[in-house]
């Protein structure tokens, strides 16, 4: 390039800079300047990576923190993820009716109050993850042991995280533990609203497709294969429906096999029920009832084709 | 190891280097070794989560650039887009017939332009994407606010990147866009040819599944769920059919509930029509339909199974 | 915060740390404290991703190597492959039975001779990856290039992964080959089990939602689509049913389209037989079947709804 070519394309970049920043004055929700005032997708996902390392202190190596002491790591870890969600949940607040006029010391003292709240209940999701490690291990013949599972499986991911999500969605925190599950859904492809109420014991296999509303009520020991929906029979109300059941009704020891679709937020599928493939249901079923698809009619054609 | 057992390991190693450095002089397809003749996926990648910034000025928190200003910390990524797009299709260019024989400076001057030209669209992009995040927000009862679908919804991630590359695709860049979308595809389970031709208030909820083919046509307004196909009904021809329209047209304000599948590329879909969960079209249908399958036939059992 | 506060606050921690720490004394399988007595799941990615680079020796750019000369370049990242993955192998075979009880030094020792045995398959397994490549490229109308496949198609990728994989599965390789095709698993949505037995020319298209069990026989040319399963027809044995072949067998030059799922160790899909999308099959079919789910019974209604 020569010197004139060089001041054209100079100019050229300046008048691209310019038509940009002129968009930007539309005033459009796209339009926001304000990082600052939005939580960081990445530290919340650094969070929920931390949080898995508290959860199960065995298996995810440290980079970052070297101790001679397990407790010690562990308590470092502990009060970093304290720090930083405390400053996420600052943030978040702000996007809530009740905090919008609040002063910073006055998120950031709620905030606090909150992300202690959650840490005491750590113990508790520990114990649910506890479970569902024991249900995958039980229903799975192909897996070799707790250690593959925790290690590789999915389902096993997707719903350690929804727990973590769903007691900060008890404790009202706006934005964040959303953008937790749809880490979740990103690195595995089950989607579970944090607002979903999950029992003890359960096993997600294969999982990917998997979505699970946010009105959901599902009970001890389910099973859920790949590729199911448990959501609303339609969302054409949009806006105003939110905070209506949606959602089904999922009751204890129920499996539903790949590519099941229940919708509704008054369908209950019984206990002890099992539904089979591909099956759609939008009403109740009893307790113990086994529901599959008539067989399918199939059309066969031999020779040429 | 003592001395011998370390001499016989080194030369394992060594026979093993050559086994597979031989393997390599086989010239099929794998062998290739010329590294810098392939755009770089990586490079790729990083293009997309900078354009989101631009896109998105005021969400996505900037790591490597610190500035007072954000109109300078725009501008700063906004150059720096541009040199490594511009970089990266001059490589890509290489590979079509009409550049083959280039030289080095024809690829980047052409690159340049496009690369320029492409700019020149974002504030077009811009608006298309907040068309997408309003209908979004409108279709979603559980949506809390639009930050918190800017932040974690997969559905306008993949639409937002799908629009980013279609542009390149129209600009008959080569090999680019595809990386980009299948980046999207990666991160949300929605893989959308960047072809594809989308109008305006696109709202694609949940997602993972969703398959949208090359030839696709799809008006404004249009609401497609998780596990949704529009594909080509048959791709035995192979290669033999690459520009023929293989992929249906959707027109405007329709839905499409999870798991339908609408193929072929003569299949139209009429203006505010519905389609209904794993409904399966390979025909036409007329305006202000609404289609759903028949009530399945379910058998039920109850008792020991 | 004032001193007091300050004290509070540390208080506060302390008493959430300790709650945690003493949660970790159950002795449940979450409790495991000894994070160097697992394979580490990031170690066994990071050798995922240098092994394509050595199966793909032009596709990969290598950031952390710099050298003159491609052979220098992949010799080196083989000899890191072969010290890593040897590093990893020992840790998990502590997890089998018949090493429980071996010294540090044997687990190193048998690592070592499995890795070269892995190492010397290599030819080997691009000798099938460049078959796949060559399938998908002569199956997809829409695909550009065969650089373009390399660089962005995952169902190349997982297939490539699950290659590997399979590999060390058959030298009985535990907890990593499972570790590698989650991997997989997580950045397509393609979920192929390392054991299952794949032949020369496999095609995946799109690929999102596909299972493939663990002791499933698929042949050669055989074209698999978005949301297939080929699974188990039902796992309520659990881990009782381990071992036992439980998946189908699907015979050369079959087409599986979108969202048919074929079930059961029994069921047989007959050489050159098209499967239609969505069909559901149980039992087998005799060679050059052409199996479509009959007209779905599909209920219209125009005007308001």
């Amino acid at each position: 390039m020569d010197i004139g070519e060089r001041q054209n394309l100079k100019n050229e970049i300046e008048g691209i800079v310019d038509l940009i920043l002129n968009d930007y004055s539309q005033g459009r929700d796209v339009d926001q300047l304000d990082v600052f005032n939005q939580p960081d997708r990445d530290s919340v996902v650094d969070i929920v990576k931390k949080l898995l390392r508290i959860l199960y202190p065995g298996y995810y190596r440290d980079k970052v923190y070297r101790s001679y002491n397990d407790s010690n790591r562990i308590a470092i870890i502990i009060e970093d993820v304290i720090y930083n969600l405390q400053k996420q949940m600052a943030i978040a607040f702000r996007h809530t009716n009740e905090y919008e006029n609040a002063s910073d010391d006055t998120l950031t003292c709620g905030a606090r109050c909150i992300t202690l709240e959650f840490f005491r209940k750590i113990p508790h999701i520990r114990e649910l993850v506890d479970t569902d490690l024991q249900a995958t291990f039980d229903g799975d013949p192909a897996a070799f042991s707790k250690e593959e599972i925790i290690l590789s499986y999915p389902g096993l991911l997707a719903s350690t995280i929804n727990r973590i999500a769903h007691e900060l969605y008890l404790l009202k925190v706006p934005l964040i533990p959303r953008i937790m599950t749809e880490y979740a859904h990103s690195v595995t492809g089950i989607d579970i609203h944090p607002g979903a109420t999950i029992g003890r014991y359960l096993m997600i296999d294969h999982g990917t497709g998997i979505v699970v509303g946010e009105t959901s009520i599902i009970g001890e020991h389910v099973k859920i294969y790949q590729g199911v929906t448990i959501g609303a029979l339609s969302t054409r109300g949009g806006q105003t429906l939110k905070g209506v059941k949606r959602h089904p009704t999922i009751e204890d020891n129920v499996t539903i096999y790949a590519g099941a679709s229940i919708l509704g937020g008054e369908t209950v599928i019984g206990h002890d029920s099992v539904v089979g493939s591909n099956a759609f249901l939008t009403t109740s079923i009893a307790p113990g009832t086994r529901v599959s698809i008539k067989n399918q009619e199939l059309q066969f054609n031999n020779g040429n084709f």
